[in-house]
């Protein structure tokens, strides 16, 4: 069987990227895109990276009959917007995968107070599926929606949770000190991403302020089912894609490097996306993959744990797409990776 | 069936790139890999991006019977070294792709001049199969051995080619201005690729000297039965992948940018590895793809050809898995295209 | 005597630059800096690296005396919107340099084609002083209007000059093929400059149709007395400046790389900015300062030079300055180089 | 007066930065220059940036007489070599400013431990003063050796010390992440920084390991007068200079941003070479300066400084100046910063 999928918002480069996934993969079909843009734009025009890949022109979504034509549809609309497209969708009987913020906080003033808006789906908030497999694996097949978890959280997240929920660092003053590529700024140029502004550069932006975080604080409490607060810094750095995350955390527990490692591998033994390693990861080493790499360390009394993932796979396409395999009943890594025999 | 392929020398990036193409083969395995380093190293600590997808340990190539375990062989071994290894192999039957220079060139004396070391195989060289497909498709099928084309040379002759075949641009004067990325200097680190001395800077090297030369005039002279003897000019350019050839020839035709253009398009229609493109070809457009990526204007009283790939796609271990399929019978494309439907 | 210095334009890279400069300059002095931008914003808000380094507001021209102010007044403005700033202040008796291209075609028919607007002061086109002091020093020192050379053609024409002031090579066929970083392209975002897409890629744009085209063909016709026609090829590199020419001519002498070498030994000799080489240029080895680098070769039957600048001092605002030194009657180098003793 | 100047291993980017920084200095002059390479080398071979600028030759340090030619010494030397050529100099009442780790920090032992090797000068080894003006201006003045402090520790230091210092974060717990372009591992090339392997990449390294970690830990003790252990992570970033590190501690507080930011500019008013900034710094803004950058500020129950700087100048040549002007009393800023008036 093949899964028939339309993309809303399919100019940004997470769209691409699931584009390219999708090309991929054994059962499923671009079905529709979807964009703002007037004049239904070819696909290669927008991104010319996929000429004469995939001949397919981007519709306006009020043209389209998505119940006709599409078995799961991914939003890769900016937060509001999407929710506002979602919500019929699902009354249509869709399955949804949203690649935005909208349905991660369980608390809709907490999203309305980060977010700044109103939420156009509030009732949806709260019972909907967080689409991060290694935690929450059990709960993905029999949704209707999953909320696609962000890249900073993801990393946090898969860094952090096994530490939490074995109890082996405190939960309070966690520092998550994050790297990230520019392409997680989008698409769409401001003098923040000008080559010339950002190249040569590193710098810390939202201190104590990303929208991230809230996410990162609620999924690490419901994992640890204590409540937990991180400090979180999201940085800059001069490359197109990846994410490395450094975490601390005071640790609990007298294991060190090996024992905390031997941990890190049993908790991820049998997970198709996450390597434990045991020399120093780089985003490199996972770029266009959807792996997460992680590497733990006993540093004095704390745990610094580093995290490495592809901000546009892991950290957004690969994991829409693992929660659609999870979600239609096939191969969890259909499309992510290769039969290596 | 499967193509059971060994890799000699694995250890550098065009081998990582085979090996990435060759996970995604349908139809193909990667049965023995081999590298001069001692005590077998596995594979994941020479690629650690391959971590977990592909449980192989590099070779001592002495040990390997690559008779009993491979139907085709893959040389990324370095000019000379290459040829010296490929001989016995061709000897003892088995069909190879040889990504060195060893046997592009046709006369054994311009080798030797230009790679200053004696041929290890001269018998082989100039009745050898030139993997160009575009160009040399009908005789690459029944070859044992086909040379892989270099990076530069396959970026000027798709650019040039259907310029000099039709006789629309003079076969003197021509001008070849290459932009690489620095993975084509290979994996040795050098003060020139030290990424502090190439970061924020471009420089030309080996002007009028560089090896690539007389493949191109070689090439070129064979599709125009004219003597050509290109100026070529190869840049390094600070980022990892990517080659963009500028090549300037006199017009002899009238033909304006959209005439030209239409000789192109009908010159390359039935190929699924050249894009005919109307915008500005840029190297990030074909990265990680096999495509080569063309555009030719008319300016002035001469017609200007930008030529896009990606020197380790369709300048090495592509071309180098389009020649495998060629030479296997099997899709051409296979491992190296998506289906878009 | 201190040279009071107004800058036009002060938000843009080569205003910056000019600033920087100036701080350095001995008899110097940053009077007044203008800008469009509302509510006389400080400088260290538009260009933080100046934060505590120059204490000045950018106020509205409009409401600066400059002839009260100001001795040499340096226009960053673009074209057109610069000629309209400039013509009143020369009327009003200043000096003036100008950056922008209005005064450096001399050909108002020209300009107009190419710049596809009306010259708004027309009477000056043709008669003001080109302001490259490697080939016009004679007339800066007593110019009131200096146009300032665009950074490509400052690129080509030292370069090509020599060789056509000699007649080493034929007028006819010359190619140019530059490659230039990002800040070329000014401070405003576009999808072009974005990180992402121009970061890993090289593209050519403009083929056949840069501005700078009539500029370099004006000049160098001058040079040699014979019409020059090139053809021009700018490409943009990822990395933040930074201009390396490529020039190739049909050499019309016997002389190898050696005689070369020495012609433009010869023919610069006395110039403080020019440096001519014999290793390979790199743009690293010119930034940040005012020296174009120069090496020559012999390939076959062509001359090629490769040519490397800074393109905002050498290109930009290091000429600048050098001019205004010129006009003001200093040391030509002060502020743009050091004592070496 | 002028000092002479004597530069010991002049080949790296330290020695670089700091002879283009004297080259513009009023009252100091580059003497002597060494490197244990053959055949004294011409510093425009070596540098040649440095073409034209200063004609000098690399000579082999047996063959100087240090006495009779120097006023000052730097040293650039990798450690250990640094102490074995600087002690005679020290002895021969020649006056050296150390920028390797020889004496940087108090206690031979950790020394030993940290660096592996036995101290060829211990007796030196903790009265030595610590080049750091911002905390220890009043030594400098009339010390024979100052050992110039590493670029993490003055990152670190300048972040952390006026919170230990006022008591506003506790002195354990306190995490230090930092991120440092490539220049910072030297010229020497190696897998690390070959540009393939970084570029596009980042990777922490040396975690709980790095070799300035007891440095850090040492000048913050001193300052705050109570033990001090950092969990100090460094961070590979792919640009050529430039660190940026990001400092958290426990606050002991109820400060909020503007409070903290407030006790920062008062602790720093003085200071030629400080900024505290309101905006977010970014490596950028310091590049080629002796700036460091600093922003602090409040995120939860933690205290969160971005400090930025460039390695080369604030991080080593720069700061090797400034205490050079300190030693020789001159003004501290020559050759550092630029008459704003």
């Amino acid at each position: 069987m093949t899964v028939r999928v339309g993309i809303l918002g399919a100019t940004g480069y997470a769209a691409l990227e699931l584009i390219k996934i999708l090309l991929r993969h054994p059962s499923a079909q671009v079905a529709v895109l979807t964009s703002r843009q007037e004049g239904r734009p070819h696909l290669a025009d927008v991104h010319p990276i996929l000429s004469g890949r995939l001949d397919r022109h981007l519709e306006n979504a009020e043209s389209v009959d998505f119940q006709a034509e599409c078995d799961c549809v991914f939003s890769c609309l900016p937060h509001a917007a999407s929710a506002k497209m979602v919500k019929p969708l699902l009354e249509a009987g869709l399955r949804v995968v949203d690649l935005s913020a909208d349905y991660r906080l369980t608390d809709v003033a907490v999203y309305e107070q980060w977010y700044d808006t109103q939420h156009p789906d509030p009732e949806r908030v709260g019972p909907t599926v967080y689409g991060l497999p290694e935690w929450f694996r059990e709960k993905i097949p029999t949704a209707s929606l999953v909320a696609n978890p962000g890249c900073y959280p993801t990393s946090a997240i898969l860094a952090l949770a096994p530490l939490l929920k074995a109890g082996l660092v405190e939960p309070t003053g966690i520092i998550v000190d994050s790297k990230s590529g520019v392409s997680g700024a989008g698409r769409t140029p401001s003098p923040v991403t000008h080559f010339v502004e950002c190249h040569e550069s590193v710098m810390a932006y939202n201190v104590g302020k990303h929208r991230h975080t809230p996410e990162i604080d609620q999924v690490l409490s419901r994992v640890c089912e204590q409540s937990v607060q991180v400090v979180f810094t999201p940085h800059l750095i001069p490359m197109e894609r990846g994410i490395l995350t450094t975490a601390y955390g005071l640790a609990t527990t007298d294991l060190d490097t090996a024992g905390l490692q031997a941990e890190f591998q049993r908790c991820y033994e049998d997970e198709p996306f996450v390597r434990v390693v045991d020399y120093p990861p780089a985003t490199r080493f996972v770029k266009g993959t959807n792996y997460c790499d992680l590497a733990v360390h006993r540093v004095g009394d704390h745990v610094v744990v580093i995290s490495c993932l592809d901000n546009l796979v892991k950290g957004a396409a690969g994991a829409a797409v693992q929660n659609m395999n999870l979600m239609f009943g096939g191969d969890e890594t259909a499309g992510l990776v290769e039969r290596s025999e």
